[in-house]
């Protein structure tokens, strides 16, 4: 499987930074992640043109036009043999001469087997929890997951599978995915503001709107413990239903006709590409 | 120069971890810095400690006594042939086979020349701004300074030489120091919470409570802007004067007497150690 640095394709096993790089000294570095539908890479413009935007926001030039990172992302995937494939682009702060200041970037892409969440996983659902927290430049795609990654024991004991972060009782998002509302009135909600902007969550509220109104605003917790369907929105978990939160039951624990609804035009969408 | 990696003495330059590793898939590793004063690592004891509880703390296992680290450590500097030497070690979250959970963690110890203010430094001080931001799991001495690197630009525009972090207007920390205030009344105010314990703050403390009434709490911005004296502490700076705070110059803009006292008895109990 090949993977590329800088300006050169090399082998996955040689994707390899120094410790010096201000991703392992500063966890400064953003990155994108997208996976491909029958080979094709799904929504790459909307990933390239986040990635970009991260690495404005993060004051890391790129060096690359949109065009050669797609260049380089198709001779990645024909030189690896995967039938699908999810593929991360990194860019860091580079190899810092005094550990703080950033240098000139490191960009990593690399391509491996990706696996997305099935059928079954969405009949089953996720039961979650929440938890009070605000994600640092929540707007910026960095590589800054250390809150989520040190939730998982809690996770586990709680026998959960995912985590919903909240704010003074305002939620935000789950560490990888968005979240999404839909109201006893019918009414699709989704958060504005304090979180990352998903690639599914713009396409989810597209196709929402031939389907129910949709509002982007601030959520209360109240409003999801009555709601009526919950599901969060992810490129691998595409639109996952979440049957339970906490300890309230939504949906009599099935997933719900709106969401089964999205979820059908959303694979359409996706096949049809 | 030497480095180690896991068991193995290596090449500082093959120092490398794959992009797998969860430091660069989600900024997840730990890690604690000191240096060396006449070739002796300085308070490697209390660096030691802290780096098994930020271990700990991450869920992370270190599988290295304390006794190993520092034979490994001073091997390492044996190998260099620097006069003085700043050594890191870290640990991360290891190769993780789904790019989130935590897997063999990867440890690295690395030397290099280090750099400290000088007494020049010192007679100049800091000039710094305030920003509102409390750090993630700030107890825990991980990567994660993104905001830190991020405020950089922020910092040249304003021409201020550290930033101090404030949440709710109680101050907490700067990004790699903690911070000292000293009242009109000639009490040492530090805060208690919220932020890395630092070693070179433990150390001040403890110089002094020979000269003078300390406490560790909350502490409002106003009474920072009302200061006698102002400084900060960090490995690399030992205690540094801050003469200005956003637009309010402290002490006549010039290092105070308590300041430059707790700096002598520090430099003293550096050299003896």
């Amino acid at each position: 499987m090949p993977a590329f640095i800088n300006d050169t394709f090399i082998p996955a096993d040689d994707a390899k930074l120094h410790v010096s790089d201000l991703s392992m000294q500063r966890g400064y570095a953003v990155f994108d992640f997208f996976r491909t539908v029958n080979g094709r890479p799904l929504f790459i413009d909307d990933h390239l043109e986040r990635f970009f935007s991260s690495a404005a926001a993060m004051h890391l030039p790129v060096n690359k036009t949109k065009e050669e990172l797609i260049r380089i992302v198709q001779q990645l995937l024909q030189q690896s043999s995967l039938p699908e494939a999810g593929i991360r682009i990194m860019l860091t702060g580079g190899y810092s001469p005094d550990t703080y200041t950033p240098a000139s970037p490191n960009l990593i892409i690399t391509c491996n087997p990706v696996k997305t969440a099935t059928a079954a996983d969405f009949e089953k659902g996720f039961s979650v929890i929440t938890y009070e927290h605000q994600r640092e430049l929540p707007h910026i795609k960095t590589i800054n997951y250390a809150m989520a990654v040190w939730l998982q024991p809690f996770l586990k004991e709680k026998k959960a599978d995912d985590v919903l972060y909240h704010y003074n009782n305002i939620i935000t998002e789950f560490p990888r995915s968005n979240v999404f509302v839909v109201t006893k009135e019918k009414k699709l909600l989704t958060p504005a503001r304090h979180m990352l902007k998903g690639i599914t969550r713009k396409k989810v509220l597209s196709l929402a709107a031939d389907v129910l109104v949709t509002e982007e605003r601030d959520i209360h917790l109240e409003e999801v413990y009555n709601a009526a369907e919950i599901f969060l929105s992810s490129t691998s978990k595409r639109l996952m239903p979440v049957v339970q939160i906490d300890n309230i039951v939504i949906g009599e624990g099935k997933p719900g006709v709106i969401t089964r609804e999205l979820y059908r035009r959303f694979l359409e969408k996706e096949k049809n590409q």
